[in-house]
């Protein structure tokens, strides 16, 4: 664990007794607990019960539960895909990331496919992690120019809060969300490991709570300066230019630069371009859908239960955990997870391959480093 | 009890038995428990434990305070003005209703104090009733112009959720809030009763959830038709045309129309600017504060505690009423409670005098007419 906890990682592989760990993340932040994934059913489980989330994340625990399914019966490879693709049949990347591996060992003798399913997950992992540190340094070179523009513009004795760089993120598109950095928080970790002076204004985001629950958790572990707001305090704070900088993530990018995300990033981008505070999405180059063009009308937002806005869980006074009850049983609820945040609101995108404008022609870039990449 | 089913009051004094009595406000949505105040520490524990809250009503509250503790003791006048201004020591409304009382009582005889000061009370109950009902008239009109704008430019085929008008509310400013009917909410039950067909979003309104525990409560009981949401979801809702009109209170407005009110009213006022959907702020004449101009650069507002944001209130599975933490203990807080919304993004101001602009000549208008009125 001492490793691990340097590591960034929520999933990983151990050698050593051919193990695959998780963090169970519907403990954090009240324990941290470690998981040991077996069986396939370990890895439908986790994934079903979100254990493990985010899509990068997802689609990695398919490519080892892959693995651990062959290891049970080498013949299985086909019915392990379907099971493992039912666990979330809305999530974009566990279908690909499972297509992707299903073709590359069907293509193989049965032999072959237990260590090649192992080597795939694996490289998986590895990739992900990959483009979420080239995320962080691309980022960090944008903090890095804010901070300096800052110390520029203020007299050099004023010190407290105004000394650093204030950075506000929605949610959680930390290492938690992914192989490894994240996304959003990437370039705040690179510039806390740099030694730049940065603090982190988090949103609960409701109603999951995962800024409450997992960003602030990710950032206390490492040190980094942060304070837990509500989602209703953003505007403010960039009023009083308590914001430098806004960073979210994207769940779906559009051909125009349009960015889906957790609902609510749309409210603060809308503060920030009030107030002049830049607002930037941080994005593998995969979440770009070219098939759409403009987000608000195109992309269809799913609709999640009721029981997420009238049910808040956290830690009782008993030291277990519950969930409490905030709403009056006769009132109806609409609990949409994710809104859209036109082009014109973003700053830029931060992707692996680089920092691009949120337009068309800013994407069509993206698409050619990504052939160039590729190629 | 069946005679208050039907009042929309939160205090009210019952003639039989010499009794004034309350709903304890911290118990809703899960109870609704009715207390009697029966002496000066009963009133000044329901200020300060919030069983009553809303600046109209801890006023009311107050001057209900004075004549129970001028029946327990003629003597006490000042003790007791001074015993129930340090419940709420920041709360503009009780310092102004106390010093109004003590100053007319003391021109009296100790003999007829305790009289006076029951028809004082009475009357600053009714006459607050009376400008929210008034306010709820104004309201009235600018909803039933919408409707008739949106029906008129819907074909008539057109049913479901478009063919009523759909109004947006953050926190609570009803009449929980006020003597009576409320302040925003007053409108919306106006227009429910003359039959107009309604619904309304309610932000839940972190970190209290006075909407969720409250504003939806209120629509409940008097059977308005409404929906919870998350703060974060009004944007979204406003994007695709779900938001016909957005209408909120206001804490304090400045002279040139700029509103100070509940944390994430300013994010609600932006979106609605960004997708022309029309932004109301009601609101009684009294809360104008004729010293400020500029609410962004003048208001200091009061930050609050971070138990707020830590923990979450709400009935639990075993049907008590429980708190539980969400986030993680090393994470520090910032807790601001209100935010200023500049009069540019506010579409007009609702007032018991009528409806006026969100400028300087609009706000000089409304002066004009409390001149008037009171010459």
């Amino acid at each position: 664990m001492s490793e691990h906890a340097e590591s960034m990682r929520t999933i990983w592989y151990e050698t050593e007794g051919d193990k695959v760990c998780i963090i169970d993340q519907t403990q954090l932040p009240h324990a941290l607990q470690i998981i040991t994934l077996e069986t396939l059913a370990d890895a439908c489980r986790a994934i079903t019960d979100m254990q493990v989330r985010g899509a990068p994340l997802i689609g990695i625990t398919a490519a080892f539960g892959v693995y651990l399914s062959l290891k049970q019966n080498p013949q299985c490879l086909l019915s392990a895909c379907q099971q493992l693709a039912a666990t979330r049949p809305t999530a974009i990347n566990l279908q690909w990331a499972l297509t992707q591996i299903q073709q590359e060992l069907q293509a193989l003798d049965t032999a072959d496919q237990i260590g090649s399913a192992l080597s795939l997950a694996r490289q998986l992992l590895a990739d992900d992690a990959g483009a979420c540190s080239a995320i962080g340094d691309n980022g960090l070179q944008i903090l890095k120019a804010l901070l300096k523009q800052k110390q520029q513009s203020q007299p050099s004795e004023q010190s407290g809060e105004n000394a650093c760089l204030n950075i506000l993120t929605h949610c959680n598109a930390g290492w938690l969300a992914t192989g490894g950095w994240g996304t959003a928080l990437a370039p705040i970790y690179k510039a806390h490991q740099a030694g730049l002076p940065v603090h982190v204004w988090v949103d609960e985001t409701r109603p999951r709570n995962q800024g409450a629950s997992l960003t602030a958790w990710e950032l206390a572990r490492s040190g980094v300066p942060h304070t837990l707001i509500t989602d209703n305090a953003g505007g403010h704070l960039m009023q009083h230019g308590m914001v430098d900088v806004c960073i979210v993530g994207s769940d779906r990018t559009t051909r125009q630069g349009d960015v889906c995300n957790k609902i609510g990033t749309y409210l603060k981008a809308l503060a920030a371009f009030d107030n002049d505070v830049p607002f930037y999405v941080a994005l593998p180059a995969s979440t770009i859908d070219f098939a759409v063009n403009d987000g608000v009308r195109e992309i269809p937002i799913e609709t999640r239960s009721a029981d997420e806005v009238n049910y808040v869980s956290g830690l009782a006074d008993d030291g277990t955990v519950k969930r409490v009850r905030i709403s009056p049983p006769a009132t109806g609820v609409s609990n949409y997870g994710f809104d859209v945040t036109p082009a014109r609101l973003v700053s830029g995108l931060i992707t692996e391959l680089g920092v691009y404008p949120a337009n068309v022609e800013g994407v069509a870039k993206i698409a050619e480093a990504m052939a160039a990449d590729q190629g």
